[in-house]
C-alpha cells in the first residue's frame, strides 16, 4: 500500500474510532456525579460533535501515541476530548453574535438546527465534558499524566490560546487597515494552531516521550498547525462553496485577518509548503524513523488538501 | 465575637482572598503554554469575575478545607476556579438568547458592557481557565487530588449538572403547564446545587476527608445547595428590585420553574428552613464538633438571607 493510501486509511480509522468513542461518551445514561442528562441538550451536543469533519486533531493524538506503542483507550479518549473542544469552538464561532454562519459541513449550524440558547449550552457542555474525559482514570493510569493532559488542553484552548485567538480574529475584522503577517500568524497560532499542536502533545504525553522527542514533536505540531491554517486561508481565497460546505470568499469581504491578504497568494503558498517541510524535518530530527512516516504524510496532506 | 459576626468575617475574608487570587490569575502576562492574552478579552474576563458577589462558593471550599487544617494556596485556588465557573455561567445565562438580562449585581451585564461576542468568549475563557487552575501543581502536590478536583468540577458543571440544569430551566420556561416540585428540585439541584456542593467537596478532597466525613459533607452540601435555591425563589417572589440588583418578579411572569410556584410560598419557606436544619444535622453527624460551627452558621445565613 502506498504511503498516501496508508495515511488515508489511518485517518479514516481515527475518525471511526473517534465517532465510536464520542457515541459512547454521549450516551443517555448519567455518569456518577451527574444527576440527569437532559435529552435536548444531549441531542445538540451529539449533533455538534458526531458525524462530521476529517477528525484531523484526533488523528494527530492517536498517531502520535502510536509512535510510542501506547495501548488501551487513552489515545482515543484524549482524541475525543480534543474533538469535543474543537466542535464546541465551531458551535460558538458560528453563533449570530460571532461569525453568523448558517451552514457547517453542509448541514445547518447548531443554533439553526436547535436554537441559540441550546447551541451556547451545547458548546459549554462539550467544553466541560472534555476535561471530564481527560481527568477520568479510564484515560491513563497515572494521575500525573491526566492532570498534565488537562493543564495542556486548558492552556491550548483558553485565554492565551484558542479562545484568545478567536477574540483577536473578531477584533481584527472590525479594523479597516490591512493586518500585518506577524499579527495574522500569532492570531492563527492561537485560534487554530494551539489545538492542533495539543493533539501531538497529548499523544506525546500519553506515550511518555522524553524531552528531545517531545521538543521535536512540538516543532512538528507547531509547523503543521501553521501549515493547516495557511492552507485554509488559501482554500478560502480560492473558495469553492460546494467543496467547502460553507460560504466561501466571505473572509476577504470582511477584512478578516488571513495570510493570503497579508502576504499575497503566491507567498502564502510558498509559506504553506515550507511549513509542511519544516514539520517533516522535525520528525526526522526526533529520530522516530519510519514509524513517523504517517505523520509526515499528514503534513503533505495538510499542504495539498483541497477541502 | 458572636457566631454570626465570625461567620460574616470569614465570608468577607474568603471574598477578599478570592478577589486577590482572581486578580493574580487574570494578570496580563501569559503563562507557559499560552501565546498572548488579548487585552479586551482579558478585561471582559476580569469584569465578569472581579468585584462582585458574596463569594459563597469560594467560602464553602475554603471553610470546608479549614475543617482539615489544609495549608497553602490550594483552597484559595480551588475557590477561585469554582468562582470562575460560577461567573462564566452568569455571563452566558445573561445573554440575549438566554435570560436576556441587562443588569447583574447593579452593573451592566458583560454583553452590555462589552459586546455579545466578547461575552460569549469571556465565559468560554473563564470556564477553560478553571480547569487550568485546578490541574496546576500549585493547587495540590498530589496529582491524584488535582485530577479528582477536575473530574468533580466537570461533572458538577456539565451536561448532567449546571449546564444541564440551565437547559432544563430554559425548556421549562417554554411550557404553559405548572411545574411539579420534583422537576423543579431536580432542575435546581443541577443548575445551582451541583456547584455549591462542589465547593464543599473540593474542600473535602483537598483535606483528604475519610469516607464518613465525605458522606456527611456531601449531605451538608446538597441540603445547603437546595436551601440556597429555595431561598432565592422566595426572595425573587418577594422581589425588591433595588436589593437584588436585577429585575425582580420576572420569574413568575415567564412561567419559570420555581419552588414557590410549585409548592406555594408558605410550603417553600418551611422547606427552606428544614433544609438548613438538615445541613446542620449532617455536620453534627460528621463529627466535626465546634470546628464546623461556621459552616452551620452558613446554612442559617443561607435560609435567612435578604439578598
Amino acid at each position: 500500500m502506498s504511503l498516501t493510501a496508508l495515511f488515508r486509511q489511518r485517518l479514516d480509522e481515527a475518525a471511526a474510532a473517534t465517532e465510536t468513542t464520542l457515541e459512547s461518551l454521549l450516551a443517555p445514561a448519567a455518569l456518577p456525579g451527574e444527576i440527569v442528562r437532559p435529552q435536548r441538550l444531549l441531542e445538540a451536543m451529539r449533533y455538534a460533535s458526531l458525524g462530521g469533519g476529517k477528525r484531523l486533531r484526533p488523528f494527530l493524538a492517536i498517531e502520535t501515541a502510536r509512535l510510542f506503542d501506547v495501548s488501551g483507550a487513552g489515545p482515543q479518549r484524549a482524541a475525543a476530548a480534543l474533538e469535543m473542544v474543537h466542535c464546541y469552538s465551531l458551535v460558538h464561532d458560528d453563533l449570530p453574535a460571532m461569525d453568523d454562519d448558517d451552514l457547517r459541513r453542509g448541514r445547518p449550524t447548531a443554533h439553526k438546527a436547535f436554537d441559540e440558547a441550546t447551541a451556547i449550552l451545547a458548546g459549554d457542555g462539550l467544553l466541560t465534558y472534555a476535561f471530564d474525559v481527560l481527568s477520568d482514570p479510564a484515560t491513563h493510569a497515572e494521575a500525573a499524566t491526566r492532570a498534565d493532559l488537562v493543564l495542556g488542553l486548558a492552556r491550548a484552548a483558553g485565554l492565551g490560546g484558542m479562545v484568545g485567538g478567536q477574540a483577536l480574529d473578531l477584533e481584527a475584522e472590525g479594523r479597516t487597515a490591512p493586518h500585518t503577517p506577524d499579527f495574522v500568524m500569532t492570531m492563527q497560532a492561537m485560534k487554530t494552531g494551539a489545538l492542533l499542536l495539543y493533539g501531538v502533545e497529548a499523544g506525546a504525553r500519553l506515550g511518555g516521550a522524553d524531552a528531545a522527542q517531545r521538543a521535536a514533536l512540538v516543532r512538528y505540531g507547531r509547523a503543521l498547525g501553521a501549515c493547516f491554517q495557511v492552507a485554509d486561508d488559501i482554500l478560502d481565497h480560492e473558495g469553492d462553496e460546494a467543496a467547502l460546505g460553507k460560504r466561501a470568499g466571505k473572509d476577504a469581504g470582511r477584512n478578516k485577518a488571513t495570510l493570503v491578504a497579508a502576504l499575497g497568494l503566491e507567498a502564502a503558498r510558498k509559506r504553506r509548503d515550507a511549513l509542511a517541510q519544516e514539520a517533516i524535518a522535525a520528525l526526522a530530527e526526533g529520530g522516530f524513523g519510519a514509524k513517523a512516516d504517517i505523520l509526515a504524510e499528514a503534513a503533505r496532506f495538510t499542504a495539498a488538501r483541497k477541502s
